[in-house]
């Protein structure tokens, strides 16, 4: 098979982290950039890595979506907020025989993104990583950077394995990046969730570290009592999380350093917060099969009104 | 039947009010002091009050219960934070056919204090008023006043309106403040919660205003959510509150200026928050009766992580 063209949708802390490192490790790499790209283009992406730093001088920039070549695979590493975007990128930059692959947290993503390219063009990815965007393609990468990979097809059925997973997942390996095959992207996404609605929601809500929610006995309490209701969440999918996976998540993030989740660096930023996709989305889903998951709406319920009046501030104060 | 001599246990924004309103009236009232102790027996109490301003020069104060003599009427006007030093004072003040009068917020308080002074000496007051502390022995009365009375009898059995309340009844109404009597105390304080779980949790844990909770759709929504697990709490203790109560309530809060809530203003200036009696123990008794109440539950926690890290913050800083 030749070399894959990959096309990076938003070249941010993620897309810009995980893009130049294919770069690097020689795959042809296209990025979209927004406010970044004049700047891109004279100076290229610099990586601040603890694998290494390293820049890269120049790179396939552009700032629509329309002057990009087809490419095999498309990153999408837009904030989900932005996702509305979609429908008019994607069959501009896919190939017939491509693939998108969603790089984005929370639930049923793949399934909006089916609608515009078909259920056997998409794949999503569930990345730990730790990084932020610290200037214009600039990129700083604290910590982890795994990403599981799982097949997406119609309504979530799990499908196994693929050779164009096994691919994809070579072109990262061989740029540094580990990567797992999941058989079952839905489950992976839920499981995902377990950590990421009491951290995200609960930082966000009482202005706090991991650290800080777990030192509280309240506040565990609540992560705990969070994490069960994810759990009711993927049953309602048909998914099987156990409650030992709870205390693995517990024990995983006692042992982090004090932590400021995403969705917090986010909402400090005055960013737009990803509260559908990882709160509302799961919300529908598990409504649908006729389970409520009332602490996880009263969250979903704070962290509108707070995005809401974040932003709204924010208009002002600029 | 001779005038009644009233103690006022906690001479506050309400207890100050409320004992000042008695004595301007005639009544033999005594006061309960801490911190402003010295200066109120100097000065005396002032109140400004939007139905006039008055000064008492001299007023019977005391800073150790021990030394108050024995009354008729017992006002409970400490903050429900306070109340584990009950058992010690209540038995040097409340005569043997005296009665204590709970003007406290909050579930339960009624039955806790029937523990130290027996059922039959013990009533429960829900005070309608908007007043603050602004300085030592010095009252801001901004607006309302009314008390809604209620006899308590074990396990809150309604036992009807009784001569003694008529009596209290009357010297509150000589002193120009509007009585109501209830037939169900704890009818009366369940629907008081109605209005006070929603309002007082989410001004502190989203930093609002009443006004603010109403106008975006999401709090609003959660504030009409958690009335209504209200009155599930309610049906468990066999209190029907119609559904009509809700809307009265919205409609209500849609019609006051922006209000900060009590328990905000405690937040703000870095005092304990009355979690326990206006959360934690409707959530028990509710549970006591095999009743979940997932929303108020997930407030109650937020708000024990807060006040908790208010409070250390506060220690810290001054």
């Amino acid at each position: 098979m030749s070399i894959s063209r990959y096309a990076v949708i938003g070249t941010g802390a993620l897309g810009g982290f995980y893009g130049a490192k294919l770069q690097k490790a020689g795959l042809d790499v296209h990025f979209l950039l927004n406010s970044d790209y004049e700047h891109v283009i004279q100076h290229g992406l610099v990586v601040e890595s603890k694998d290494g730093d390293f820049t890269l001088p120049q790179v396939n920039g552009y700032n629509d979506v329309a002057s990009m070549p087809y490419c095999d695979v498309i990153l999408v590493a837009l904030k989900t907020t932005q996702n509305h975007l979609l429908s008019q990128m994607l069959p501009q930059v896919i190939k017939n025989d491509g693939v998108v692959l969603v790089l984005q947290n929370g639930l049923g993503i793949e399934e909006e993104i089916a609608q515009i390219v078909g259920n056997d063009r998409v794949m999503g990815g569930l990345c730990f990583l730790c990084s932020n965007k610290v200037g214009a393609g600039h990129i700083h990468h604290l910590d982890y950077g795994e990403i599981i990979l799982g097949e997406y097809a119609a309504n979530y059925h799990p499908v196994g394995t693929t050779d164009r997973m096994r691919q994809i997942a070579n072109d990262f390996e061989s740029a540094g990046i580990p990567v797992k095959l999941s058989e079952d992207l839905l489950l992976g996404r839920w499981q995902k969730l377990v950590w990421n609605i009491p951290y995200n929601g609960l930082s966000v809500i009482l202005n706090a570290t991991t650290t800080e929610l777990m030192a509280n006995i309240h506040s565990r309490n609540l992560v705990e009592k969070l994490m069960y209701e994810v759990i009711a969440g993927a049953k309602s999918s048909g998914r099987i999380i156990s409650d030992r996976f709870v205390q693995q998540m517990l024990d995983y993030t006692d042992n982090m350093k004090p932590y400021r989740t995403s969705m917090k660096i986010d909402y400090d930023e005055h960013r737009p917060l990803e509260v559908e996709a990882i709160f509302g989305n799961p919300l529908k889903k598990a409504l649908t099969a006729g389970v409520t998951l009332p602490l996880i709406s009263c969250l979903y319920h704070q962290l509108k009104f707070l995005d809401a009046r974040n932003r709204e501030f924010h208009n002002i104060s600029h």
